[in-house]
């Protein structure tokens, strides 16, 4: 069995799956504060996964992942600031306490990996996953790996400046993050009225942020395919928990924009792009498939 | 030796590379007008080209590339509208004429493939190629091979829109191409005055053109480092003869934007870009390097 633990700004989900890569243990609870605290609730939340499984099965591999830019040759985190982690040493903390050495890597580019599992592997497609959560960010997976970049920043989409004059956290100006993810959102809809609901109800203000956002994440999936090579794109984060009404926007906004370019027209983007089930935990279970594919010189080529 | 041709829209060149990747012959002469005129002149320069080689020395592998939408199973080039091509079978055109089945690819991408060979290879780095001649477009070779993307579409990031309300050839506004190219080049800096002459004695319109050259190339940079994952970032084409100062405004306006971003500041754009030696003819190097990379089952995997 695989266990895969993604540690989050807000809550961390362990995961347990098969040999068969199906989900057989899910266990979610928040998240710690501070470097010690995230690692003794992301151990405990392991062994009560762990605990769950039945006689004679047991964890052969554990991967977690993380916000923040992750090294992940030493498997350490640092500047994980939703986290108040300055510098966190997961590969011993959760070596020393589970008994197992667990590969480390960014939770964006483990959910990417596990979607990949899931719809790209064995096409000969590369896959872009986009996350659109309260950022912006992505990651590209080619059939030999996540694409990395230096530091890792490649998927960081969300800071491409588009247009606008929104102020974006990273300091820019008019950043894709700025119109296409859950803060894009909270700015055009403030105020705890419930969006969805009224956008079911027909107000016409709701079916604007509507097709704002559905212009930011139509612009996201053709900077994935145009400039980092992707075949399908498949995104998630609670933006996308909006659902089938959001997607059908995002779609009919690829082919207004089409009809107008004959370059855009060719590239077909409104089937290239879906969201995926919000009730998988993917990046935990990006993480638990981190952990399961060691190569003859040791390291985790995705 | 190795054979590369060129294609392009106004002239094709023909290089002869020896064992050791060096060019020992360059010919070039004006394109053809048509499918039977286009094949017509570049075997008519090949065989020049050849012509000059020494007594023994005989081509053994022959490349060829071109603007527009590459079949490269097939070698059939379709929709070269600079070229007055719907469609051309280049394998078939070239074999017949020279004797040798030809590699065929998109010529932005070979050009890629030999800056990579030049300053990317064994590096274990990605590197990006921008080519800014009158329109925008770049090709991201990681290790594994050039980045293609549906239909070969990746790479066209001169047709991300960035804000602005300049129409775009594409049919869309406001794209990456019309801020940085020789087209955007030509509508902010009309006449027939010497552009860089101005630059070089001081005008300050020209400046201002340099300037918004430099923002638009900046931001290109930035957009194959951070959505395609290059380490690296080398430009060329017809905008980068202005050589120097329009570098320099490049890194400048890096350093400017890293001073207001610490998400960009983290990356060191400056230090990532630069501009390949104009005297090169890139594209019909990797042509040649193109036909020179037959792996096992046949197939040219770059």
């Amino acid at each position: 069995m695989r266990l895969g633990i993604d540690i989050g700004g807000t809550k961390t989900a362990v995961v347990v799956l098969d040999e068969a890569g199906d989900v057989v243990v899910t266990t979610t609870g928040a998240s710690g504060r501070g470097p010690d605290d995230v690692l003794a609730r992301a151990v405990a939340l392991s062994r009560h996964a762990v605990a769950g499984l039945g006689d004679g099965e047991s964890v052969t591999s554990v991967g977690v992942c993380v916000p923040g830019l992750v090294d992940r040759a030493a498997g350490v985190v640092r500047h994980a600031v939703n986290l108040d982690v300055d510098e966190l040493d997961l590969r011993h903390g959760v070596s020393d306490a589970l008994g197992l050495v667990p590969e480390v890597d960014n939770d964006v580019k483990a959910a990417a990996l596990a979607a990949y599992a899931q719809v790209g592997s064995g096409t000969g497609e590369s896959l872009g996953y986009l996350n659109a959560g309260t950022g912006l960010a992505a990651a590209v997976v080619h059939a030999d790996g996540v694409v990395r970049g230096p530091g890792g920043v490649a998927g960081e989409i969300g800071h491409i400046p588009v247009g606008g004059d929104v102020l974006c956290a990273c300091g820019q100006t008019g950043c894709l993050e700025t119109v296409a993810s859950g803060s894009a959102l909270r700015r055009m809809w403030p105020g705890d009225r419930d969006w969805m609901a009224a956008v079911a109800d027909g107000d016409a203000a709701a079916a604007e942020v509507v097709r704002a956002l559905a212009s930011g994440l139509s612009l996201a999936v053709q900077v994935l395919v145009v400039a980092s090579g992707a075949d399908r794109v498949v995104a998630s984060g609670g933006l996308t928990r909006a659902g089938q009404p959001l997607l059908d926007a995002v779609r009919a906004e690829q082919r207004r924009r089409a009809a107008e370019s004959p370059f855009l027209a060719a590239m077909q983007l409104d089937t290239r792009v879906s969201f995926l089930d919000p009730h998988v935990p993917w990046a935990a279970v990006g993480a638990a498939l981190l952990g399961a594919t060691p190569y003859d010189d040791g390291r985790v080529r995705r």
